[in-house]
């Protein structure tokens, strides 16, 4: 423990400095003097790495962080924190990039980092499932699985250095059959904010062997409970792997017209709910495919929004469409062929259409040279890359971005609606429509990011209006997000209003049954614990 | 209002007779004298059907019944049961057969029927799904499609006249690629039992056009606490129904050998991962297709177990095999016939399979002509009907069953495991081993009936001692049941007891925090209120 740069440490609000201290020595004791972390150099690598939009830069840092080796010191660091009233956070590995990546809610909140628990405790090659602890990267896995060359595969998002647990309870999004992540975990174990420690569905059973299979046990089910919330801790989860396909068929299709969006949308919503496209499909605008080069200054030197010329220009340079759609088909030959058949045919009816496709023999390769051969179309096979860190270099060599992740149904009108209102707002504050559309098997995620240049005070400022006025004005359209940076966390949840917010009244009761003494991540998603909402301490 | 009867009605614990009096006067104001049931006579049919095992035909009696036609009668309702402490116990259409039927936990409980509730809000055609309330049958829902020749299909239970909201919610299983239930739920709006009203997910905004199509919406999903609880009074729900498919085909296999069963649940564990089997594929004995013909007396008239030898004539007069797996491929022809070529090469490895399949082009028929032809399939094109009741003359013209209904993982190993202990039971208690298990995506559910003669005192008490026995010894085995009757609700429960039952601890506190009054469904599902866990009052 380095308790030097005490002085300009951020405390919660509220807590004596001799608490603080009090508690640093009670979490020191109780996992190790060395996993106490509170040196301002360390703690440096729990904020937010976009430093959003904040004119105060430690209003969403931590006082310290903790990592717990294990269950039993997870447990030990929440009673401490009871005890002594100090507020947490939690993180599994901190790269929640564009949605506050490892920075607290609450500023002087005891960060939990996971890191430290990453263990595979099982993957189950018959059953097709993995259990592992938070620590554990997508990389991690992808590895080890590889490595005992097991025939399952993994599902990724877009950056891969994440948790598999940590990215599956706040909701992300893969790129495979299996991409919507929240519904591939069967099973959880879970430290709650009092100390106590359950194990969920059939878990409960002490003598079971159906914990990661069967997800909703016996009476009402908890699972959603711990999901994007501050309910409890999850210290081991169980993910639902796909088995490996005999094929798989990379498909990318461009189209020419931005007006081909309404029909775009209908046809790929009617596959998916077909199962004809069976992974999560995305669909690009040009200003998203662009900005995977890399720096905007090579093809247009100037601020603001890029004029729609000089897109054309490159959009024609890259053979890329207005818009542009990628998914994939998995299994076995007859079925791939017969998929790809019905797809080309119902994408024939947009004038203009190209489709390509490309088929892989999984089994002729082995995995490494598989993964090199399909390069870039790598997630969609439950391959871990980085490759999507490119596109923060599009502003500014050090960007930031902001995601705006409004829900839709899957239909051509919603997101015409949508498509409309992020463009205007976009080019009337200054920046280029990075936009898209990826398609859960009922609901479209609509994908858009700011993309910003953090050096720039003014441009960091631009973008936070830029923010604000898609939520409010979004919201009118009854387009709300399923996820918000920490900083917009109340915002984004204002808009989940029926009946005077009873559901966000609903939680809070949940939430302060749970948390009596409010100390696990106050505010996250829009939860706030009684002692802050009555005090207003932090927040309204 | 009828209050004749009052002298032998069946009182909640501790409520004074004046109370009760004054609740049904409240009851009656708010929603109308005449939908206020009080007659001993009009009671029955809120009482269990099968009238279990219970020595007392009256502990499992309700005192009266409350029939709300709207969410804000439901309201009133929970209200004054939390003035006057009145246990409430929910029904949607009550024919929760083998589990209890209409039949509340705690004795003399008031039941809120919300059979009235029955309007069908919305059906979407193009993003397949259905808005309705719970007195929706499935039979209902079934011919509004059917009337306004929509190319939907939904998924039906063995028995069609339960709602579609109650058996979703109760965890149900249908057989199409809809099968679990509870899974095809999205948005639910709840009365809480505090009067409260939430709607679940993206229900939330006023404005949205999400509800039914993304399940979680922003932060902590809550819909899983309404399942199989008594957290809340779910008044609608979005169900998510299944495109037409173009072609349907019904494939029917026979294995010789009982000891085919590891095989057989191994390679279609994998079919079912790999959507090659696509449906709630049903796996059945011999006794469970014999049993279908109805009384047993046809061809066995002893007592106790059939003989083995006597079964074995049965089974080779009617060309079964010791084990007979039905499902269906659904979907575009060049799909079906691809898959039916996967399925027949898999089971092809056991030797003496007999693989039956039918097709039929679901486009060239009219849905009432295609109904007519596939007769006894037709729950798995979704398609209701009430056939499954013939089984339970088998033993007695008026026969009673109750369901054993445990988890298991998809492994041959274990659902052998599971046969040879419930076969040996059977037989030593004297019934016949009608047993089989379901495949849902990622686990088994064993379907076991225990099928009695209900006028002899002495069959159902072997029945009950059967029960307790399998539930016992499945459980030393790792095996417990998802789902139960009232009167086995805290046995089944009881193996739950990871960390000293730390899970139903945790459901405990949010019971307590939800419904203070403890007024709704107290012992659902082994959940009690603390009013009666302090008091011993209702339960231990």
């Amino acid at each position: 423990m380095n308790v030097n740069g005490a002085s300009s440490r951020v405390l919660p609000k509220g807590l004596a400095p001799r608490d603080f201290e009090n508690a640093l020595q009670k979490f020191a004791v109780a996992i190790g003097d060395e996993w106490v972390i509170s040196s301002e150099n360390e703690l440096k690598n729990y904020r937010d790495p976009f430093a959003f939009a904040s004119a105060d830069p430690r209003e969403f840092a931590p006082s310290a962080a903790v990592k717990p080796a294990s269950v039993e010191e997870v447990r030990s660091i929440v009673r401490i924190a009871n005890e002594l009233k100090v507020p947490l956070w939690v993180i599994s590995r901190g790269k929640n990039l564009g949605y506050g990546g490892a920075a607290p809610r609450v500023a002087g909140s005891v960060t939990i980092d996971l890191g430290r628990m990453n263990r595979i405790l099982e993957v189950n090659e018959e059953l097709c499932y993995a259990v592992v602890e938070p620590g554990v990267t997508f990389f991690d896995l992808y590895e080890h699985i590889q490595g005992r060359k097991l025939k399952l595969w993994i599902s990724v998002p877009a950056l891969g250095w994440g948790s598999v647990v940590g990215n599956a309870l706040d909701r992300g999004v893969g790129y495979t059959p299996y991409g919507e992540h929240s519904e591939n975990i069967c099973g959880m174990e879970v430290v709650l904010p009092d100390g106590g420690l359950i194990r969920t569905g059939m878990g409960a059973l002490s003598h079971g062997k159906t914990w990661h299979s069967f997800k909703p046990g016996y009476g009402p089910s908890v699972d959603g409970l711990f999901m994007q919330s501050n309910f409890g801790i999850v210290t081991k989860a169980g993910i639902w792997l796909m088995p490996q396909p005999d094929f798989f068929v990379a498909c990318d299709l461009h189209f020419e017209r931005e007006s081909d969006l309404e029909r775009i949308v209908d046809i790929t919503g009617e596959l998916r709910r077909e199962d004809i496209v069976q992974n999560t499909a995305v669909l690009s605008n040009a200003v998203r495919l662009i900005s995977r080069l890399g720096a905007r200054d090579a093809w247009f030197a100037g601020g603001g929004a890029a004029p729609e010329s000089a897109v054309q220009a490159k959009l024609q340079e890259m053979g890329l469409g207005a818009w542009n759609l990628r998914f994939a088909i998995y299994g076995a030959e007859e079925l791939a062929e017969a998929r790809l058949k019905i797809a080309k045919r119902a994408y024939g009816a947009v004038a203009g259409a190209r489709f390509e496709s490309k088929k892989w023999d999984v089994r002729a390769h082995g995995a490494e040279e598989f993964t090199a051969a399909i390069g870039s179309e790598s997630v969609q096979a439950g391959v871990p890359s980085l490759f999507a860190l490119e596109v923060l270099k599009y502003r500014g060599e050090d960007g930031g971005h902001i995601g705006f992740s409004p829900i839709l149904a899957p239909s051509g009108k919603e997101a015409v609606k949508l498509a409309n209102l992020a463009g205007r707002l976009c080019r009337e504050h200054g920046f280029d429509y990075y936009g898209g559309f990826s398609f859960g098997f009922r609901h479209l995620w609509s994908v858009m990011m700011i993309l910003y240049d953090k050096k720039s005070d003014e441009h960091r400022a631009q973008a936070d209006r830029l923010f604000r006025r898609l939520v409010k004005e979004a919201g009118e359209l009854g387009f709300a997000e399923y996820r918000a940076h920490v900083e917009y966390m109340d915002l984004v949840g204002d808009p989940y209003d029926f009946n005077g917010h009873a559901l966000r009244r609903f939680t809070e009761t949940l939430k302060d049954a749970v948390d009596p003494g409010g100390i696990l991540a106050p505010g996250k998603q829009g939860i706030w614990p009684k002692r802050m909402r009555e005090n207003g301490g932090q927040t309204q």
